[in-house]
């Protein structure tokens, strides 16, 4: 009894971890791709299965991205991040930009991608990346994003002890200025040269007004 | 392995305590809409993406309240109670009302939402409640329908030491009738004029007779 | 802080034993259905719902068996292992054969089913079954296929403190040949003669050759 006191404290603090707070990168919460770079051609053009090419019609839609069953309440067992619930971006290099609803000032982004232990091959997951920020209403060419931040997503064996979940990795923003778009940018992945696949990536922070609607 | 055996064992009474029992207030166990207040106009009016009005299409449809993807097999994780998967009911007052494949003692009913910290707007959440049962095959009439209890939803913080889920509230029924109808009304919600959101409420209870079929 | 890091130890080993290793019998790494027997009629002739005959679509289709949305990632809120997402083969013997999309050595199959206790009628469980395996290129007339392992899934009541899921369960398979196609036989079910429900079968093993896409 006191061992589930204490084990419900602690697996409310990991919900809360993986929880965190609003995800403004998922469509229900508004958010809409704006411009993105080539889905893997491979993709297009089969609408039968195609073991290691593209499997699924979702993978050829960027929104499978920010999809609205990306769940909020956990990482471990949302569908969104099911084995293959992943845009498959053509090469090891491109984009995808997102128009949020809400001016932000960005806290933290959280890069998701599947377990290596589930995965017939790891070597399409992202490796270098930077996510930039914009305004829109100032000019919108290139120009106009701020890098937020710069990493590396790396895949991980399960091995660590103070990872419950390793394919999941935060990585946080500081001194973000208000952005109402966000450029996230592949700049390698894990040795896959013809697509890699992007699952999701979770973005927190600071909302620049209150909300308006009654 | 001592302390793991204990987990597994506070963790097995975690699950079955959210598990619980058949859930009779899904599709998939013979449930069907058989009336419901009006849908939120605005959600029917809209197929794009409308913030802060309705997101998804499957908010148009009542039946999103019983739907079959609603799993019985646990509260945290199922796409039911994923962000966005309510049905968005005009106003802060209204109903559905639920014919069930079974005669039914109900003993139970838990009322799902999502928790606060992932929602961009609590104030669609249900507040004061009545559920009501009759029996068909009686008059139909709403003089018909018996209160089986009646409560309020609370928006919790997340903060208590004792809920591992306080966005899951249960309510016990005592001395129901036998039913084969439920009526969900909500009396008022958490400050948002527009629409209320229903995720999904568990019906549990006692079956009057053992299958008959094969 | 140091039960913290016990518990995430434990959840850990306690995800791994579930995620276990990529399961080669998802459509989504590339497995397809070759061939099956009769689907329950009952199901094909009703697109309404039907309670205790059959419920939703999914049912009429066995690729609900190997369905995509099958998640690797765990099996508790796994939408595929939801009440209801199961193919409703017909009768209390029958068959489902899978092409694989490697040359495998089986070492290890696992039976999903849903718990008893969320289940209106368990009966449709399945119960003594055999899984044959066999390359193709051989010939492929039934008598090519070879016993990799034979059982039963017995319904369990949730009571063993063993066992977080006593309704996941694992069969070794021993000295397996290389495999391409796995025939899953249905011998018995637990009482229901219309028809066996089958949710899923998550299949290990040991690839022949390294993988040959760059
Ligand atoms: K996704
Ligand atoms: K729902
Ligand atoms: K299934």
């Amino acid at each position: 009894d006191d061992l589930e006191k204490q084990i419900k404290h602690v697996l409310r603090a990991l919900f809360q971890e993986r929880i965190g707070r609003i995800d403004w990168l998922l469509e229900v919460n508004g958010a809409s791709i704006t411009n993105h770079s080539e889905t893997f051609p491979a993709c297009k053009n089969t609408s039968v299965f195609s073991y290691l090419k593209c499997s699924t019609s979702q993978q050829l839609n960027p929104k499978t991205f920010i999809h609205s069953d990306v769940a909020g309440l956990s990482m471990i067992d949302s569908p969104s991040m099911m084995l293959g619930n992943c845009w498959a971006m053509s090469g090891s290099q491109g984009f995808v930009e997102i128009r949020l609803s809400k001016l932000l000032r960005v806290t933290e982004a959280v890069i998701q991608h599947i377990p290596k232990r589930i995965s017939p091959d790891i070597r399409s997951a992202p490796r270098g990346f930077r996510i930039l920020g914009s305004l829109s209403g100032a000019e919108t060419e290139e120009g106009s994003f701020k890098v937020l931040v710069e990493g590396e997503y790396e895949v991980r064996e399960d091995a660590s002890e103070e990872e419950l979940l390793p394919h999941v990795q935060t990585f946080a923003v500081k001194n973000s200025p208000l952005v109402d778009t966000i450029r996230y940018e592949i700049l390698s992945n894990q040795g896959k040269q013809e697509f890699t696949c992007l699952y999701h990536m979770r973005l927190h922070g600071e909302e620049a007004t209150p909300m308006v609607s009654s």
